[in-house]
């Protein structure tokens, strides 16, 4: 092989096929040796010295990880059967007729928050949709992800943060699946595209060429064309229970808040919450009804303080940024009509109160009623008087104006 | 006036009617000389000395109490007012003809929990019903309270979780007023009563020998028959708005966990979670639909983090109480169907993935498929055969049960 670029595109591609997802000795590998001359090693092209042993053990005591299956040794032997399969070329053509292409850590697209996942950090991001200009900002996404089996109250909920976030500019991440991401994605969509980040963002277990579930390939086509689709496991590859815990951790290292809308007391959605939470990002739960058991994983997320209650897509956005700019717009989301004794001082609440509707009060009468003296008596009704909440009845009496 | 109880009695009787709830002035006053001076100096027939003067001003300082209408001579222009009113033995001849008596806190049936409230602890409570027995431990209690206009869901909550807190043994207490008040205490009601503590308990903004509101008579009447209702104004009192917002320091008090069901984004409910968090109280809020402005109050406090997320009466009852002695119940009253994959290893788990539904693959495939080595995928498809997970599919192959 020659040196450069292609070389690294070249094995990384490779590797993303021998290494199963957060294949930690892999990952460890990659980082001590680069790519190039990791997969030399990873399919036995190249024996690895005692120097790059000790730097992948640092690597992996370094992440904190140990334990069955994390020698070099052991990883060798479960990567072997993979090395005959390996057709990097291949896949990079399959991806490239599929219009997508090879995203890696070395490219300037690359979405830097996927750093923060350190040695978990994917190998590269088999990818289509448009990579140019549809890349969102970092910090203006979030992830919008729930159960599969959602009710029409999740799905409406779901599309309405959605859209209220890609009219903020927002990009939406989630899974692909039925749903809740299923409508976060359709509910992007239909808001925004075209120029800009991308409405949305696909994250899959599968291959990058495939579209799953079936049910979803429309969707998931128009994902393509208007938003990005992506997967950390190249082309062909199938959803497997372990892919689709681990693409979690992309979808919430992608995004500055993730956001459940609907989960059941076990559900995949609470994975991706809490890798968000280990991520440092901020993790927001939709309530709903007690009674409905698809909301009862949220409401565990909000009782155990894993996640931030939202009901809005202003609140998600809020949880992303600076607290305090969206207090006031919260009370003005919240605007209810103002109560007459809005405003007023405790005595003139007092006041109001002691007034009569009907036949006025003397001002002994009244102070006697609120619990006033007679000149906070007096000074209270020219307020009160001046707001045209009290009127005058007669020459020393007082009532409650009618207004 | 000659010493002892009576006095006291009558004492405490006359100021309840004199100062407003919550009169910092008053209240300091009599922590200062003790009901029966307090009256004396209140009502002008005993002048107050220096040092009562300094002492008085020393309680109110140490209560963190200052500004307008909290000097001594303010507030005796305030009271002057009612000296002429005051009747304290028909107050008590009122509330004794309506099955009630004055508890004070000078009686060993007042609830401990109201000292709490410091300086603010109400003079007396003005209460009917079972005061001996019904009076409910420290600790077992839990206010149940919301929007008067409450929804069918907020409605069918508030009963159930009343239910299951009188289920419990505990004691609900509310505000009587219609919506979720009203609901809590029916529901109580309608579940226990009889020997022990009161189901539940009405506290009041008005005296406790009026029905407020009159639509809730036939439930007030049946609180004070198998419940307690109770009110820190004497007989007669109209409910205030005053009244009503102090009327809701007593509710909190009162309970280890104040519940808001359901609470529009600006909502007494909320003064009287505000009130609970002020006294060290734990605050669940139940959640509701995103859409229903009727929870905006009960997701304002989850958002804010002055509420804990609580969707059933256990989950009250943990927030009181040590916490992991109900974390085992959550777990037992979210019972889902165990997946075929739970407690499995993660190599085990790609291996399951990896088998084939219909025709069996060899070890070596399976090996490729899966990421592991051809040792790890033989021990694995022992242990997967032991669980029923696998079945060989001809001499050397290898597929998923059907089971």
């Amino acid at each position: 092989m020659s040196g450069g670029q292609p070389d690294l595109l070249r094995s990384r591609a490779a590797l993303s096929r021998l290494f199963e997802p957060s294949d930690n000795v892999g990952l460890a590998l990659v980082a001590a040796a680069g790519p190039v001359d990791a997969l030399r090693v990873a399919t036995g092209s190249l024996r690895a010295g005692n120097a790059l042993i000790r730097e992948v053990t640092e690597e992996l005591a370094g992440a904190g990880i140990s334990g069955r299956g994390s020698s070099l040794a052991e990883a060798l032997a479960r990567w072997a059967p993979r090395v005959p399969d390996l057709a990097p070329d291949r896949d990079l053509a399959t991806i490239s007729r599929a219009g997508g292409e090879l995203l890696t850590p070395e490219d300037p697209r690359w979405p830097e928050a996927l750093r923060d996942l350190g040695l978990g950090m994917p190998l590269c991001l088999w990818a289509r949709g448009d990579l140019n200009q549809g890349m969102p900002a970092l910090g203006r996404t979030a992830a919008v992800v729930g159960s599969r089996d959602s009710t029409g109250y999740g799905a409406s909920v779901a599309g309405d943060l959605a859209a209220g976030l890609v009219v903020q500019g927002w990009s939406v991440v989630s899974g692909g699946a039925y749903g809740i991401d299923a409508q976060a994605h359709r509910a992007a969509l239909a808001v925004g595209g075209g120029a800009g980040a991308a409405p949305t963002i696909a994250v899959m277990a599968c291959g990058a060429d495939r579209y799953y579930p079936a049910g979803n390939e429309d969707l998931l086509r128009e994902v393509v064309r208007r938003g990005i689709l992506m997967s950390e496991v190249p082309p062909g590859s199938s959803p497997t229970r372990w892919r689709f815990l681990q693409r979690n951790r992309i979808i919430a290292a992608l995004s500055a808040v993730t956001v459940v809308v609907e989960a059941r007391w076990r559900s995949g959605a609470l994975n991706t919450a809490h890798h968000a939470a280990a991520l440092g990002r901020e993790v927001g739960a939709v309530p709903g009804s007690v009674y409905s058991a698809n909301s009862a994983g949220c409401h565990r997320l909000l009782r155990d303080g894993s996640a931030v209650c939202v009901t809005d897509a202003a609140e998600i956005i809020e949880l992303a940024g600076p607290i305090g700019a969206s207090a006031d717009s919260a009370e003005a989301a919240h605007q209810e009509p103002a109560a007459v004794h809005d405003g007023l001082t405790i005595e003139d609440l007092l006041l109001l109160d002691a007034l009569p509707l009907r036949s006025g009060s003397p001002v002994e009468k009244l102070a006697s009623v609120a619990g006033l003296s007679v000149p906070a008596v007096r000074a209270g009704l020219a307020r009160l008087e001046l707001e045209n909440l009290a009127v005058r009845d007669g020459l020393q009496l007082w009532k409650r104006s009618r207004r």
